[in-house]
């Protein structure tokens, strides 16, 4: 198994394989809230690139979530944040999505053979997911309108250092090996250490702060939401 | 002064602001056998795209260089390695020259009203300019083949510590934020902290070992070279 980490959805076909397991990471917050929904009942989700596309499925009837720069975008039910999606009014719907940055990794990757979807939230299922899975794995990070992010990176870091303790993996990916160096500075404290990042100070200005805490929490949603067709479902 | 970090010339578009001054890194090797070149005497350095570019300033009687994936290609008289430009037959000699990673961020940076190489060999020089200055600076770094490094990084890291010990200077880009980790980690050892980098790795293999160590070294070559119209010249 050999581990690589792609920064921007923009750098994903350098590094696409046919026989890879894409992981899509968008720590603030579009994974982390598709992680939360699923594990509040969510029964699929629609990741789509454009509002325009988020809308038609609205007016067809679905729930529609769509964000752009960290604000749901008016006439929509939700964003991207988590605890938007943690009623029983979303239990049992298919929900479309729209967001700034990870459906954009989504759309990037869209030809990986498997997309499956990271957050700290299902950090340790994942990384066992992907133990059995004896293939390459490229883990994509939405990052910011295609610039590197550091929360992102830092998952990366954490997903790297987690499959990289078992024998089988190989890590010669310079990214892989600056993720995992972030992750060890950082993962005794991350919400210190994303103090100065650039993500952090966007949502501590939108009044986020209880977002970037939650999205920072480690296995609290034990499930991994994996495409299927134009569909997201619970694995 | 805002200082931002660029990883690869493909993503060079994101950051581009026209009155920013671009710091063009390649540290294996092509930037350090630049300032190397300058350092002792060569005149005026033509960076170009192709080989088929280097090719015809050497049918016009240029001394050229050409490098593609570390080795010399066949027909030329120099390559990346500095220790090609440390001889008299370079003195005084304009020179035409392509590399894998270094000429395509130049060329990716070329729109920039002004472009500054760096490298370990300049680097309290270029600092020190960079600070009388008083613009926003984008490091760019060349990466390999458009994928993020860790040597570019590290010397990103090693300028953006630099310069935010000002108190002119801003730091709100996650790259730069990330590669000042980076340096700090790796500052008291780089060869070592480079061991298992994919590009060190790549360089044993054509046993260029004593090229990288010379890369490693800090302020040997305090010149810095600018891009004047097509030109690289000496400040």
């Amino acid at each position: 198994m050999n581990i690589e980490v792609c920064y921007t959805p923009q750098a994903y076909p350098l590094f696409h394989k046919d026989d890879s397991i894409v992981v899509v990471i968008d720590i603030f917050r579009a994974t982390s809230a598709i992680v939360t929904a699923f594990y509040n009942g969510v029964s699929k989700m629609i990741p789509v690139a454009t509002v325009a596309e988020a809308k038609e499925y609205q007016s067809n009837g679905y729930l529609a979530a769509a964000e752009r720069d960290g604000e749901i975008i008016e006439g929509f039910e939700l964003g991207n944040s988590p605890f938007g999606y943690m009623n029983n009014k979303v239990k049992g719907k298919t929900i479309a999505i729209s967001t700034t940055n990870g459906t954009q990794a989504i759309e990037a990757s869209r030809k990986a053979s498997k997309i499956v979807i990271g957050s700290f939230l299902n950090l340790d299922v994942l990384c066992d997911y992907l133990l059995t899975q004896k293939k390459d794995v490229i883990l994509v990070c939405a990052g910011w309108k295609n610039k590197f992010n550091l929360e992102d990176t830092l998952f990366a870091g954490a997903v790297v250092s987690k499959l990289s303790a078992d024998s089988d993996c190989t890590i010669t990916c310079d990214s892989a090996i600056a993720s995992q160096h972030l992750y060890n500075i950082a993962k005794d404290d991350l919400y210190e250490f994303l103090s100065h990042s650039s993500h952090r100070n966007r949502l501590t200005k939108l009044d986020l702060e209880r977002d970037i805490q939650y999205c920072l929490t480690v296995n609290q949603c034990p499930v991994i939401p994996i495409m299927e067709g134009k569909y997201l479902v619970k694995l």
